[in-house]
């Protein structure tokens, strides 16, 4: 698929002194509570209720109509990246959610321990779900015998279970490397340097390295060996400030946020968790910043954990907090999440997410508070998450004229 | 264009348990009939209304905005396959139509009857609208006399009016035969084997055949030759249950939707016609399949026939029957229409569908009952037919999460 919109607004962006602030909520979106309701829809949210009906209120799709996105396509949607054109390996996206520090020329890949029988066919693609206390000591095991390839370094970092991640760095890498994980048992894993690889440098370091870890790892009762797939270096994307003109900073305290950031080039500034906190350093970033991205995560965490209550307490505490940020007199602000997380569903969903821009020259009055019905009705209609930051430019007078 | 939307949900597509039905009533949608409402807002519908009231609701666009479907198109919207993308050949949209057998390597074409002068050239495309009974007359005599080319069978099938079938029926057929309609009178028919088909096996007996039909046909004074369109092979398109992991079945009683069902690869398992048999018949295919077709034709017919009256009748019996199919408890279910056909109208047209779906994990309570204006309104939207077993697959957890 081709950027063309990405591309537009682009070519349209400028600089001006203005400043826009992007609050997310991490799955924010909701549906009915058995008859009470969304979350958004219990919670007492003076302040926001009152910015909805003065703002410009709408439903954004993160990435397409029914799909639920991961955190990094809804965020990268929020950050005007059109998710299902700017994909990310999943080597990379582990190295995120670690916040390992990647490097430019660094290859990434997603590791899951294995079972094989004698005969090196799997028996179990997850190893029996390993906890991540025999995670962490068999790969201390690894680096400790590992033989790594001349002038590369090897790093191996334990996710949870059975998962891992696996990083090389060297010069002259590429990310040209066969997934090892058939996706079936009772086959051997598959070689990384088989037909198709077997040109590359990286994929027959990688195939020496797996060779290695599968000596190293043969007395194992479960975890007696890996599978790797999404080789992938970082991307060479367009740069966040180059592409929108923006001078950015992130204000964000969990690892998969600030690293989907950073994969845009958004710096981050501040590590705040709570409410307050997040409103605070977020005023505080608008001095030397045209963008602020501020992120809450405890919407989406009570979400997950099918706390309704919890969720609805967690949206009046950002909702107290918001005067801390609206004193710094942000000239657009959003507030939005980059998902739902329904309570009764326990997990991210594929529900429109509600949208709150308070900007000058909106049409307003259309939504009375700050809940998905309301904001059914409002200006912005429901859109793609991709169109939410240009809005909030031509809000700001961020966007030249198109044509004479 | 690429089906880019298709092929991601086909990606995220895995196989549960849950049952979603899809009922279509037939050309469900409508415009004011004189300041009385639509079909829909005239019927009492006391049992839709309660489902559109916890359900969630909205309009859909069968092909794009302002375009009116045909039955073919209609449906493979719904049944998540954009139907300007996969275009059906008029040849075999012809066979369905007539519920005729067609099988993988057949060809089928359209035939016109027409008329020519003594020159050969074409004085009357339509050969003056012949009646039915003229053209199976005529047919009978073709049949009779005919030699068919070696190895193949020909088959002649009656439509209607000037209207008929052909289909080629042996080995080794393919359907780069040109067309012979030149689209204007004045001028001899066009050979199926011209330059850019000389090559073809399949053109040179067409051509063979129409030279034959010609010489037949001689001595009618009416229908004394034939003009032969869109010769097409059954499409070679994404079967339904594997690109969207769903075990599927059609309950259907008309032979073109049938017919339709079938090319996507949805097998018919009952024909019942009337609103209850419908429900009954649906709720029995449920037994054994995830995914439930079930067709009522009595809605576009009334639309057809410019009886509001009669329109509004068929509502409320399918609305009295629905509960034979509640009773089933499908997880999800869709009632909507392949488009609209107002009564004032007497045809189909390109007014927005509207759409209902009872399903878990709904905001709910934005349409108070089941009409064009209250869907409007609805947490659905206005949106593209294509989108709609997505949104069904959704509801039903048949989708995957995209990206981490």
């Amino acid at each position: 698929m081709e950027d063309w919109y990405g591309t537009l607004i682009s070519s349209l962006a400028k600089a001006n002194d203005k400043r826009i602030v992007l609050l997310v909520m991490d799955g924010l979106g909701d549906c009915d509570n058995s008859g009470k309701g969304t979350a958004l829809q219990i919670a007492a949210t003076p302040t926001m209720d009152g910015l909805a009906a003065r703002g410009a209120c709408g439903l954004s799709i993160p990435v397409a109509t029914a799909v639920t996105p991961g955190s990094g396509p809804g965020h990268l949607g929020l950050f005007g990246y059109d998710p299902l054109i700017y994909q990310v390996g999943r080597g990379v996206l582990s190295a995120l959610g670690l916040e390992f520090d990647l490097k430019d020329t660094d290859v990434a890949a997603r590791l899951n321990f294995c079972t094989v029988d004698k005969k090196g066919n799997i028996t179990d693609r997850r190893a029996g779900r390993i906890s991540d206390e025999v995670n962490r000591r068999v790969l201390d095991k690894v680096r400790g015998k590992l033989k790594a390839p001349k002038g590369v370094e090897v790093f191996f970092e334990t996710e949870a279970e059975h998962r891992a991640l696996l990083v090389l760095r060297g010069e002259n890498l590429d990310d040209a490397v066969g997934e090892t994980d058939p996706q079936v048992t009772g086959v051997p894993p598959m070689k990384a340097d088989r037909d198709g690889y077997a040109s590359g440098r990286t994929a027959k370091m990688v195939a020496d390295i797996i060779a290695q870890v599968f000596a190293i790892l043969a007395d194992e009762p479960q975890a007696n060996g890996i599978l790797a797939r999404g080789f992938a270096k970082y991307p060479d994307w367009p740069r966040f400030p180059d592409r929108f003109q923006l001078n950015p900073a992130a204000v964000a305290g969990y690892p998969m946020y600030r690293g989907v950031a950073r994969l845009v080039g958004i710096p981050v500034v501040a590590q705040p968790t709570t409410a307050a906190d997040v409103c605070v350093e977020a005023a505080r970033a608008m001095k030397d910043h045209t963008f602020v991205f501020a992120h809450f995560k405890y919407t989406d965490k009570t979400g997950e954990d099918g706390d309704l209550d919890a969720k609805v307490k967690r949206i009046e505490e950002m909702d107290a907090a918001l005067p801390k940020l609206l004193a710094a007199r942000p000239d657009v602000l959003i507030i939005t999440g980059d998902h739902s997380t329904p309570p009764s569903m326990k997990a991210h969903s594929w529900h429109p997410v509600p949208v709150l821009m308070a900007a000058p020259f909106v049409r307003g009055g259309q939504a009375a508070r700050f809940d998905e019905i309301a904001c059914r009705g409002g200006e912005l209609g429901t859109f793609h998450a991709k169109e939410l930051l240009p809005l909030a430019m031509a809000h700001a007078g961020k966007l030249e004229k198109y044509g004479a």
